[in-house]
């Protein structure tokens, strides 16, 4: 099985600051611990702060993967584009977010990339992502 | 660990009706494997379509169980009483949804219940379940 | 055939207060006249002020009745879990008001059942069920 | 007992074209069926896809007739002059629509001339006019 | 004199949890000091976290009673029944509530009951309720 | 000097319904009243119930009368394409309403016309024409 | 006849500031000619920035004179405390604008005072004011 | 205890105008009977139609007053000036009102005063102001 | 080839009024150019400011040509029952527009047609029917 | 250069009241501070709690100084009048804020009176006043 | 003549994938059929997937071609910049779209860019671009 | 004292295109009268039409420098990724435009980014920037 975690902007600063809402480990340790767990997945990670580069490796990971896992930060809720990329691929995309956006801003409440994805989980810290790989099982399962 | 399933309105048909949206599976029978998943774990099961049935358990187990699993179904986007419930009480609710809610009626959107949840899992059939009980163990493992 | 009237809240008022809005004219009575004019149809009658209880009762009579009259009451305009259970069962529901609620508070204006609904009837007093039996009677006759 | 029947924009085309939504059956036959089974009753006919055309026959019938059922098609959810023109009349007016408005587009949800009217039936194909004469037969009874 | 204090959702909770919002007083013990207060005045007491049985206690106690204390907790801003309810019955009615629920969040900024209540008292904890009996005894010197 | 009245849809039925509104004085002879009352100034007049009837009139008198008094009654709020005509035409045109619509229903509350006219009369009954012509001579006096 | 004319804020500079909007002729002279024009009718004129201001002399005139001329400038859109005056006054209220407020700024398209007034005359330069006075003389003659 | 009763636009006008919404008592009479009722408390009263001269007076007797009620009439909805004095003072604020707000025009509905006062008393005719101190007492005996 | 022009509100006046935004240009004369461009195509014009009679064309139109060019005019951003009209038709139809909409008052922001149409050509002036004719002649290659 | 400081509502409470939003320096000292930096200009004050004292200000500055800085407090988000007033006089305005408004209340975030300013300085303290000097110069310069 | 087409997000997959709405032809057939079709025009293409990308091709082409024809995909409903960018530039631009998007979602009904565009063409498939190039050629023949 | 500025899309076009918004200046000439101007400082300067390539620089100048200054164009109202970079960082950052934005576009009147930064500066042309350095000196004399 390959997966890929892809992050949207600011997420390369995981671990560096505001903990008290993203956690205080960085993304890339993490990931390290990712892989130990789930020796038998082959987890590629991509991180970049611009939508065109997010949309790229979208297309680019989208007719091969098995299943791709996006955090599209402050995208979410303002992207058609990114939207329109995960509707354009085969690969199916689980969005995932570290806090609970349904908790802050108003202009967080709405996700423009969710109705297009698999499903979403929201809310668990890092563990967003690893429920997310465990999502992917469970659909390989059947 | 003790676990309640809290299921809403007419989660009760699943398995009966529209299995094109919510699959045809009985949900008793899916509890039972959840049950056999998961030894270790206690898992109560509790269905109305009352809102106030849903309150009354909420506060029932809100103060002994480790974790309270909750598909407030049609009262997600309308009942401020349940979300006032789940604020109220000490056990952590996982808000979970069998489809992808974010994709159909507008007014399906935005979930009051949300915000005053520790985190939302959406998408994943009856996998949804699952997954959150997967979410309290590695919350417990912190 | 048969035929469940199925009442909201605050219906069981109806001939002891506002007869100004609601005509003065015990629902029994009017039920009575109903059943005497349609000897051939069995009509059960169920009123709640409960949402849960509404959602049961459309759950049990929703797979064996031929027609459903629903009066959703003040729940019309608030409740996605009546909606939810209209659209999940399989006999067809008619809604039916006895003011006209296009005229009334702003608040009235939209109906979130019926959209789920064969139709509506709304504005003709105690007469709105009668004309919803006529429309189950016309239906049958297709 | 004479009414008048009113039929807005496009209405002309009934059993012509989109039998999925209106049926395939021309208005003209179905005037026939209907003046045989209430042969008391005097009903005029009457179509016009001109705002003004109709508000004119409003005019003509509204101080004569018992009754009016009028099917304002397209012009129900922007024609202010239309509901002044019911508003002005003696004749009480049904409001009748073939296809459960409620059910589709969002701008067809709220009708600017059903505040004005005795009461509307909606989503019965043909028979909403049937139902609307049946209605006026009840109001006359009492 | 016979007043009912009728408390919505989650107010059987008061004295339990979030003393910072509620207070730290159980409603029994401050019924009893009401009781105290106010030998002449027969005060009943009814608690439900269920719309429907807050309409079925305001039915029952809206023909005999002096007054009725409501608190709708999370449905004042969410239950056109329960106001259907309060303009249905004869006896007046009074809204409050503890917290300053205009401080609060957005969606709790209005009140779907309170126009058709005599009037409303908020934000001055348990003693909301005092302030209701008394308006009820100035009104009665009127 | 020559001016046209020019009366939109229902003010045909002026004097014959709802005086409450409207007065009841027919248009004819308070348009006698007005010729005597200015018998330098040359008056038209053309009511139809038609917007297209509207705008043609607009159109033919629109290069060579000196004043138009328009009164687009229900057309006021919802035609575009009567407020193009007004734009199209060399000569200025005053709207002129009958009662205060500012005071009515919201819809009734913006303009469509208005911001393209060179003013507007209101609420001052069947003297809002006279006022109009009032002003189209003070300002041939500049 | 006694009539006030009462200005609201700015309306002080008249004349002196943006001729192309308010017209390039103080007040003052313009006032002395409407007091010549209509010697039989008693002028008085007041004009202040302060809404407060506004207000009291509204409670002074608002029992003795026949007619109020009210220009209430940018309190138009913005002032409840306003219209509370000129409904508790007993002087019936004509608003006028000088510019034609319908094609300015969209926070200009809605008055809260207008449906409170008698009626409305704008557009018109300070012939506002005189076609007020005009309105004024034709109630008058009813 | 020294409480300042302080009214806003138009309340000056009590007992003399619009009875059937604000009582037909002057508030002179009210004050008279409440410093009776209430001997042991210095009650002062002020009152002004002007925006500003409110502020002043919280400004003034907003650090020695051990309570203010206040009644902004129609500042209530459109002053945040009024609400950032109430905020900026040091003594407890109570708003009141005597007519029931939640039930009249839409504009009336959202206070922008109410989330920084204390609490809220609405409705009680001029009892609103009695039990203002009622509660200003009761929040003194804790 | 059989195609129908069909201009709605104030076309007629294209040449004489607005050049700066409808052009200089007469369209009868446009029309005997564009003849002579496609002598091959059969290019009917019908021109009417009236609603009605707009929908009549296309219902007579409809189902024999093999293109309609729509240019609705102010009923582009009003009319259903023109929508319905389109929707209604076999023959395909093209909205076009002289002036670039986008950039004009914000209520032409809106087609309600466009989304009925098989496309939309705006802002090329007169050159935006040319270009549909060659839409046309592009989808009949294919 | 002559410029005047104008300070709107509850800003003579500054340095008194609310340190952590406002600073704890009175804005006296402050001025002083000013003057002494500045000793070419001669710098005015005048703060007023009143909107139509703020206007009158406004009106007697805005034709000889070189310029105003205007902090219109509470007015900022609520009174046309003071934007009306801006407007009017020849003198530039700069608009200053203490606080970063964007960052407060949703009623906060839009100004009516920065589109007619030359230009807004937010959320520096007290500086900004200072910066908003600078500006003038700098303009001076050019 | 030089044009350039220039794609934004997602347009790289056409003729890839969900040839249902964008057809099934690599754009880059498609481009040497245009290429052909017209050989006296020089035609550049450019597609990126970043919005920063396509601003700095608008930057370099824009004061040398002599049109530009811009499908900015999702980037249509949600780039402030992009419309900027369009006017910051010399040469006009014309926006097209392959799929009719005003019949799609809600969120795609307002386009960014086409206000500041020349015109724009929606709808046609490919030839949408083809139609572009038509317009440029059609305004130099002017 | 290191300070960055930043500015984003369409900016690098400055002096080069429309002259009457935004000056006709080349920022780079600009650039060097700031640095002559303040020799003590330590400017940087970043120019990007993309997204991605601001919030990148924001995270490389975000945790070393003493003040960034941010003119973020078209991004202002749109881009929540760059907000949450703006609050990801350490460094303090002013938002600074050229042009009033306040009285351009209704869009362009909520910024996203400045509820995050310290303040804004807007509408000073180039001195805006220089005002921005100033108030970071200010706010180090502290």
């Amino acid at each position: 099985m390959k997966i890929l975690i892809l992050n949207g902007p600011n997420l390369n600063l995981l671990g560096v600051r505001e903990p008290s809402i993203y956690g205080n480990f960085p993304f890339s340790d993490y990931l390290e611990q990712l892989r130990k767990a789930y020796p038998a997945i082959e987890i590629d990670y991509f991180q970049s702060n611009a939508e065109g580069a997010l949309i790229d490796k979208l297309h680019e990971a989208g007719f091969d993967r098995d299943g791709i896992i996006l955090n599209p930060g402050g995208y979410t809720h303002t992207s058609v584009a990114l939207r329109d990329a995960v509707s354009a691929i085969r690969t199916p995309v689980i969005e995932v977010h570290i806090s609970n956006i349904a908790g802050r801003e108003d202009f967080r409440r709405v996700s423009l990339t969710a109705p297009v994805c698999r499903g979403t989980i929201t809310g668990f810290g890092l563990n967003s992502y690893r429920l997310a790989i465990e999502a992917f099982l469970l659909e390989s399962l059947k």
